[in-house]
Order: structure tokens, then C-alpha cells, then sequence
């Protein structure tokens, strides 16, 4: 069956506060009206007692480190990184990251997110992951050099390599480079970075002043605050997106807003690893700023749920600046989806006629989603995805259906074995 | 069949890293062994894929509010309460509060809690609801005179009527005093609750210290802020329970260990309500105060899941001192089941042979629980109780099987009706 030919009819849902059908035609959404006649052919979905919303677009991750869930908590960042995270990563495999990455689109499916934004080592397994489960993500290949200019060199030409190798996977698939961070990679390799980015079109994905320290460092070192340093090297323009930004000034946010960067904002590895909690959400927002929203990676948040992300987002928004008006559901809810689209560029986050047909069935007759006073507040306030999340659909492919994705026994099995044989290996089993 | 006779026998679940069979007669845990004989009359329960937790203890709630869940969010204080809140409460009936109970029960019973710690309106209609659910809870008797002496004299004496009507319960029902807080009732109003308290040994169960604004008026009224007022009506006991304390200085946290008094923190609420987000739990812990976790009424917080409540308590734990290590899993895992356990003064919260078999069987066949290096930190830091929780058994009765409460559709069904019809009689559909 070609894509043209596909035809999914939604019965009975609930939309924008109405019953409703809704009709896709290969990869888009077609129609959107109250009685849509079912044709032959069609594959057709009960909608009663759910609701249709926009699939979440998770901005920053590192999805294969699924396998780290739950090793090494609670520690301070030097001692977690050297005694647990890296001897581990030293000897972490192809086929963990393939395994992790399918847990991690497992999850996320499961949680109703139909896209996200990658960042990790062996990209190319992550894409065929994403590819085998049919998600959408922009995968960043990773720069990391800490000064070794031969490191530098190879990842100059990796860019070139894995961008050609990219072009075999589906259009679900998008490539884009990612720049560790200004303290894991140089001056130069990030102009580097600009230039391949205006060149081919594509995403540079970057962590920027996630830390106190950070910032700390980054004046030492460079005489300047990150968003200054970047701007001194003229990297700054609407491809950059940086992960966190929660220790900003007015200055640098009238900086980022004059050259259209994005900002991505991850408020569970924020909290948990105590890196800063005054994300100035309103300030970026009154300049401009495209914001979206992010999990962060399983070692540090420990779920990919952005329902929960969502969550301590507006919570912790409001807690800061005593204000309880502050983040509202509705403004956190666009954030996560229409904005997160935005920015990886992919043509969904809203349930409208001509969009991409990326969008989650999710289940009203549970508890903590009754009464339906309001249901974006039940979806920000009181839901977990994992809890509620009923039926993904992708690309105009159905993930999965009433709590059922294919083959997910398997994937659990095969993402714990990679996990806890990649601890022995490590012998930190 | 007596409580003596009733038998129930969990098979092959995971009990402190191991597989393990587990024995309930009557309302206990019997036995706790590698493999238990199967005897004629025993209820089997496959545990396979799944570990068997205590049950967390809710100990800071008014569970009918479910009914107003996403009914005015992102509203300062006094909007919220002048034109949302208080408007439909002037119309709410006892079959509201009775269903509101219910639907709360259900979405516990659902997310892994067997015990609350309640204060409401009409409490016999939320101790009937526990009783027909098969929950247990310590319900409070809400005092509220704001200076109305006649209200105040009625309140004293409801205290007994309704400590006489809470006898016909079963001794799931635990009876308790629930003067509102320092600006709703009187000091003499106080020490009339303290003295009733220590007669008939009930708890206090009280806000306390939920706003800087409260502290404040403390100081401007009674001269003294809202602990030191306490001590000074000489009401402080090891009876009482207050809840939040977001806003103790040192010396108040001193007196409040002197007395033994107990401290509930509720983190979603003092977060989406902009409360205060600095709760000192190191600074309690260290002095010996039994401290609980609360979700708080689902008309400020908005769920009554008690992962959620964790998850947050630790990650803001952390946060606000930019201390990862503050506010360990296990420690947080600890104080939502011993010590809410120990503050309702009820046998249960660890799985132990001899105590009350008020225990969750929880999935662990989940993407977001795998893999499982650390259950605990799973638990905490990963997963939503509304997403894991499989079985839940209280008083040693099997109130959800493998996802399935009975009655619950009709709970949800009539609970939505409550909640919608409550908002018509007050012109605020």
C-alpha cells in the first residue's frame, strides 16, 4: 500500500471540546468533520471516550541512554560522570545504542511523543531505531574533541560522512550536527559547525549555560558569558538550537531573540541535577524566543514522559517567581507541541486539515482525568503520558493502537539484556 | 468468610531484588518465603513481572475536591477562592462530596495509595466512600469560625457527635481533628482541639506555615509567627499534624522537634500555587521530625498520585540548595510509606511478616521501568503510580486486580455528573 493510498478514519473522538471524525490520507491529515462516511479500504479507529491532541515534540534528548536509567543517582556531576557514566560509555556498543534507542521510541510512543531532538554517540543506530519504529527525529551527530585537534579533524569529516549516509533513510529521518558543548568544543570547530549548517540547511543542536559553572568557566576562559562568546564567533542564527539556557541575562536573551536562536528548556534534568531552576521562560517568550520543551536523557531525568516534563515545567515556573499565573497550561501545551514542531521543523503539533498526521489518541475515562472542567489542564496538570496515552499515530502510521505497540516485549527484553551486559562489561554490575 | 479466613497468596513477584512468594490471612502478612505451598481456599495472584511495594500514605488531602480538577488554574490566591472556589462549595451537596470521594479512592486505589490522611466538608459522606471502597484513612472534622463564636460552639460540638458517628465504621475509619489553620480559627478554638486531642487521642491535622504571607499575618496579629503562636497556646503535641510548613525558621523547627511534632510537605501544591518551593527536609530530618508526603486536593495540585508527589519532593529537594545529593530516592521512597504509615499511626508501609497487608503489586514490564537497575529509583525518579500499579490489596482485600476496580465506570460516570451539575447550580458551567 503506497502512502497515497493509506487511510486511517478517527470515529467518534473528542476534538476541540466537540465530537468529532478525523480522516487521514496517507501521510496528512485530510478531513476533520462531524460525520466523515467510512469508505472501504479504510482502517478505521473507535475515538469514543478519547481525545485527539498533537503528538509531543521532545527538543533535546540523548534517547539511547534509556540503558543508564537508574545507575547513579544522586551524585555530584564530577563523581557520576568519572566513576559511573563514562567508564560505562568506554564500553558501550552499536547494538546498545540500537536497543536503547528502540526502548527509548518505545517509551516515548507510549507516552504519546512522535518526534524528538537527539543528540548521542553511533547516530546512525539511533536513525535506523527511529527508522525500524517508525517515529520522526532530527539525530545529531555529535562533535567532542576537548582540544585534540586530530578528534577535531575526524569529526569535520564525520560531518560530511554521516550527512550522506542520513540521505538513506526516510524522510522521518533528518540530519543535524551537535556541538557538545563551548566547553567540549572549540572556537573554530564551532564556526565550522555555522558554516556546514547555512551551507546544507541543517539544525546545530547545542548545551549552553545549563550550569552555574558553566557560565563561571565560560568567562575565564573566553572573557565572555556563553551567548556573548557565541556572538563574538558569529555562530549565532535561527539553525541554533540550545539546550537548557537557564542561567541567561537580559542582554544574551535580547541576543538569542535578535538572531532567531531556540531555546530548549528540560526541566526534569534541571531539578534533578540541581544545574538551576529560574528558567525565564516569560522573558524569552516577550522577546520572541521560540521556546520548546525537552526530556533530557534517561541518565539524568530518568523518564522520556513529556507529560511529566510539561508538568514541572509550568509547576516549577509558577514556584520560582511566586506567581501562580505564571506558565500556564494552555502556553505549556503549545510550547510542547506546536513549538517543539517549530523548531525541528516538521510540519504537525496542531490537529489541523493539510498537517502532518502526527497525533495521539489520549484515554478520558480515568480518574485523574475526570471531571473534564478542562482538558489541556488535565493533560499538563494531572496526566502521565504513560498513563493516559491510548492509540500514536506517525507519518500517518498507526504505532500504536489501544495500548499495543508491535514487538514491544522484544524490545524490552533485548534493551535490559545490552543494559546490564553492558554493566558487567564495565564490571560495574 | 472471616478476615482469619481470608487467604491470599502472591506468586513469583520481585521483594527486595528478589523473586519471592508472599502469604496475606486475614488482614496481615503471614509469610514471606521463596516458595509458598499452594493450600485449597487460597486467592492466587500471579506476580510474575512484578514487585510488591507498601503502599504509599497520602498524608495531606481533601479528596472530594477531585470534582473540581482544572476548575480555575493559574489564578492568584484570592481570585481562585473569591470567584472560582468558594461560589460552587456554597452549593456543593453531601452526594457530591460522597462521589468526589469515590472518584478520589478510585484514582489512589489506581495509582498505588491504600491510606490518607483527609479534611473536607461533610466527612462522614468521604468516610462512607471509604468504606465502600475498601481504602483506610484518618478523616478530619473541619473546624472553621473565622470569630463566629456560634460557629465556633457548634464546631466544639460536633467534634463529639461526629467522634460518635465515626464508631459505626470499621476500624479502617480513623477519626481526627481538622481546625483549618491560625487565620480561620481561634486560638482558644485551638486549644480546645489539643485538649479534645489528648483525651481521646486523635490527631490534629492542620495547615500550618503554607505561605509567607501567612507568617507575616501571624507576626501582625499574634505577635508571633505561626509555630512560635502554637507553642505559646501551648497546643504543640505529638498529635498534631501540619501540613506544608514551607516557612519555619530554625528555632521553630526546634520547637516543632521538641514537641514531636509531625510536618506533611506537599509539593505540587506549593509549587502550582506559588507557595514556597524551600522545604527543609535535611534540616527536619536531622533534628528527628517524622515528615510525610502529601499530594494535597486535586483543586490546587491536580492529581492524587503519590509517584508524582515524590518525584517532585525530590527533584525541588535538590534544586533549591543545587545539591544532587539532597533528597535520595530510597529516603523519599521511605517517607511516602514508614513514615506516612507512622504518622497515621497505621501497621504498614514496608513489606514485613506481621504487618497490615496494605501493599501494590507494580508493573515492571514497562518501558519506563526498564531497565531496572535501581527499583527504587524507578519508582521515584521514573515512573507515574497511574502508569505502574497493577494490584493493589488493603486490609488484606484485593481492591484493584490487574488494572480492574470494580464499580469504577460507574464511579467515574456519576463523579463527572456531581461535578458537572455542582458548577450549574452555581452559574459557573
Amino acid at each position: 500500500m503506497t502512502k497515497e493510498q493509506n487511510k486511517i478514519l478517527i470515529q467518534g473522538a473528542i476534538l476541540n471540546g466537540k465530537v468529532s471524525d478525523l480522516l487521514i490520507e496517507g501521510n496528512r491529515i485530510k478531513t476533520i468533520a462531524e460525520n466523515i462516511p467510512k469508505e472501504e479500504g479504510m482502517q478505521v479507529i473507535d475515538g469514543k471516550g478519547r481525545a485527539i491532541v498533537p503528538g509531543m515534540h521532545n527538543c533535546h534528548t540523548h534517547s539511547a541512554m534509556t540503558i543508564y536509567r537508574g545507575f547513579g543517582d544522586d551524585l555530584k556531576l564530577m563523581d557520576w560522570l568519572e566513576n559511573w557514566i563514562w567508564p560505562v560509555e568506554a564500553v558501550m556498543t552499536e547494538e546498545d545504542v540500537y536497543w536503547g534507542s528502540k526502548l527509548a521510541c518505545l517509551e516515548m510512543i507510549k507516552s504519546g511523543t512522535t518526534a524528538f531532538l537527539d543528540m548521542y554517540t553511533f547516530p546512525l543506530c539511533t536513525a535506523q531505531a527511529v527508522e525500524d519504529m517508525g517515529m520522526r527525529a532530527v539525530l545529531s551527530y555529535t562533535l567532542f574533541d576537548r582540544g585534540d585537534e586530530k578528534r577535531a579533524k575526524l569529526d569535520r569529516e564525520q560531518c560530511y560522512t554521516y550527512m550522506e549516509k542520513y540521505k538513506h533513510f526516510s524522510d522521518r529521518v533528518e540530519y543535524s550536527l551537535g556541538p557538545h558543548a563551548i566547553y567540549t568544543v572549540s572556537g573554530p570547530q564551532l564556526q565550522f559547525c555555522h558554516e556546514f549548517s547555512q551551507e546544507n540547511d541543517v539544525l546545530i543542536h547545542l548545551h549552553l549555560s545549563e550550569t552555574e559553572g558553566e557560565v563561571k568557566d565560560s568567562i575565564k576562559n573566553y572573557g565572555l558569558s556563553p551567548v556573548r562568546y557565541l556572538d563574538k564567533l558569529r555562530v549565532l542564527s535561527p539553525n541554533l538550537v540550545i539546550a537548557h539556557g537557564v542561567w541567561l541575562d537580559e542582554e544574551e536573551m535580547d541576543l538569542l531573540a535578535k538572531h532567531n536562536v531556540k531555546v530548549v528548556h528540560n526541566p526534569a534534568s534541571n531539578l534533578k541535577l540541581a544545574s538551576g531552576y529560574r528558567f525565564q521562560y516569560e522573558e524569552m517568550k516577550k522577546r520572541g524566543i521560540l521556546i520548546g520543551i525537552g526530556t533530557d536523557g534517561c541518565s539524568s531525568s530518568n523518564n522520556l514522559d513529556m507529560y511529566t516534563a510539561m508538568k514541572l515545567a509550568a509547576f516549577m515556573g509558577k514556584a520560582w517567581r511566586f506567581d501562580p499565573t505564571a506558565m500556564k497550561a494552555e502556553d505549556i501545551f503549545e510550547t510542547a507541541t506546536k513549538s517543539g514542531a517549530e523548531i525541528m521543523r516538521i510540519d504537525a503539533g496542531e490537529i489541523k486539515e493539510g498537517k502532518l498526521a502526527d497525533l495521539v489518541l489520549v484515554n478520558l475515562n480515568r480518574p485523574e482525568m475526570l471531571p473534564c472542567h478542562n482538558l489541556i489542564s488535565n493533560l499538563v496538570y494531572s496526566a502521565a503520558g504513560a498513563a493516559i496515552v491510548d492509540t500514536t499515530i506517525v507519518d500517518g502510521k498507526v504505532l500504536m493502537l489501544h495500548g499495543k505497540v508491535d514487538g514491544e516485549d522484544e524490545i524490552m527484553e533485548k534493551a535490559s539484556k545490552c543494559a546490564y551486559d553492558m554493566l558487567k562489561r564495565a564490571n560495574k554490575a
